[in-house]
């Protein structure tokens, strides 16, 4: 530790995995440790569960550094989480964050603030909701004042997230469910069949892709159900071998979301990438291949989103040149 | 059989299901007879198990009247089939599907003559393919003989077939996998979480399709993998009950295949229906909720199809007043 001392624990709990940061006054992290306790593999269901995942991750941290703030963001304050923190609506920023924000007290009496997701409610279409995805924006925002002005933040993922930022506010976004399509489509149906292992031929994957993203780019309203069946009789006809389908069918899909979220969104927009690096990628060359060839890319910023939230729930003092 | 003579069995062989049909010389169906044995489904592996479920089916006809002539369509002429009778191009009639046909011959010498499937390729577009629906088509076409000049067939099913056809040719075709896209989310996906069964409130479920279809009109290119993300949102909210989401969701895919295939397809063209009767009451509603309410429903059409076939194949001689 050098001689830093801790002023928060903070945690990002999703469905599949949990992840802790002890920090310091200065948002800066000093220690991280992860566990695959995410809120539908807790070794008890209930409360207990929630419990018995923190202190495995936490325990240490919280004998040695008693009365330490603790925050949480994610799945861990959904109806299936450890107590349920209702959607803020738009717009949001971590303060109005914290105002929503619930409190669960463990067996030792550790306080953990659990922040809410937002719900967006455009006018005449349906709602759409996110969690954890508003925590990692505010850490954006943090990192780069830059894009509190106006920015579209892309945040690919098995239900990617398209999210707008305006004076600090997320003002609204949607919800693709691209990652989860494409797995069922991989998996469960006919599509399948065909397909045989990319990493045997990666130039043709990566060709298969770029073939996908071309026939994305000629989608119409409605035809998707019609346009996923390429990645059948591509096959069928020999014209993409069987270890490209798969790619084939990813690009397909990632440039229809990109087609579709683009569509008079980034006018004027910064836009910002945030997710997983491999995933990035793939979404990275779909921007570039569209025309989008400048955005910033960022890492994982769960723990300056969930520093901030800790602040504007008034839990840590906002350190010096904090914005506001 | 009150004393008409058999003439010919006809097989509409597909995935899951085995139909047979004894039919006299003027194309009539005397006696039918179904089985589970569809071509997933065989008593046991490769060509043996084809000829085992044809001679469970049958055995007794080719007992009692020898040298009938047999004919098959559907999925027994693909590559998984008994024989692979590959592809016939555009345009294609029965005449061509009889010059692509391929033969078997079983152990006791009976021949099986068995139809090509079609293969459509839009210039600039993914090729696209049929195994069934073509022998439908001819029966149709049998039956209705003005759907002959111009018509545009839709064929509801898992894999749904949009079918255009000129001067009695099939000219190109549509796949649509609605049918499989409904299954694998509802059953594979986040979405199926919050649906609950809609036989428990059938007048939701009814308003929740009614729901979905006009969401299906404000769709725009490539946003499909966003808008099903509504059948969790709309539950999450409460504004559409758990009861009502599958039937949102069948809404939303059927009504974007309605829109898409229509896009400029329709167009003076006569309009039929040939599928299962639930399924088509269905498709039957979007279309009267979308302005087509002219539309002739026709039942199964394969056994006057597979008729044409045979005759156009020369191994019956042509009915009076049979259409060329």
């Amino acid at each position: 530790m050098n001689g830093v001392k801790p002023a928060l624990i903070a945690l990002d709990w999703g469905t599949s995995s949990l992840r802790g940061f002890l920090m310091d006054a200065a948002g800066r992290v000093l220690e991280q440790r992860g566990s695959r306790q995410g809120i539908t593999n807790l070794p008890e269901p209930g409360p207990a569960g929630f419990e018995a995942a923190f202190e495995a991750l936490c325990g240490a941290w919280l004998e040695q550094w008693q009365e330490l703030p603790v925050v949480a963001g994610g799945m861990v304050g959904s109806a299936q989480g450890w107590r349920e923190a209702p959607y803020a609506p738009c717009p949001a920023d971590a303060r109005r964050l914290a105002a929503a924000a619930v409190e669960v007290v463990t067996r030792r009496g550790v306080r953990v603030l659990i922040a809410p997701g937002v719900l967006s409610r455009p006018p005449g279409a349906a709602p759409d909701v996110m969690r954890g995805e508003e925590i990692q924006i505010a850490g954006a925002l943090i990192l780069h004042p830059e894009l509190s002005v106006r920015s579209l933040f892309l945040m690919p993922g098995t239900h990617s997230k398209w999210v707008e930022v305006r004076e600090g506010c997320i003002i609204g976004f949607r919800t693709y469910m691209t990652g989860e399509l494409f797995a069922v489509l991989s998996r469960h149906s006919l599509l399948g069949r065909l397909m045989t292992d990319p990493a045997a031929a990666p130039d043709q994957a990566e060709a298969g892709f770029a073939r996908g993203v071309a026939m994305a780019q000629e989608a119409r309203a409605g035809d998707l159900a019609h346009r996923i069946f390429a990645a059948r009789t591509l096959g069928l006809t020999g014209e993409v071998p069987g270890s490209a389908l798969q790619d084939f069918l990813s690009g397909l899909l990632i440039g229809q979301e990109v087609i579709s979220a683009l569509d008079g969104a980034a006018d004027g927009a910064r836009l910002a990438l945030i997710g997983e690096e491999g995933l990035c990628r793939r979404y990275a060359g779909v921007l570039q291949a569209l025309g989008h060839a400048a955005f910033l890319q960022l890492g994982n910023t769960a723990p300056p989103g969930l520093f901030h939230f800790a602040v504007e729930a008034g839990l840590l003092a906002p350190p010096q040149e904090f914005p506001r």
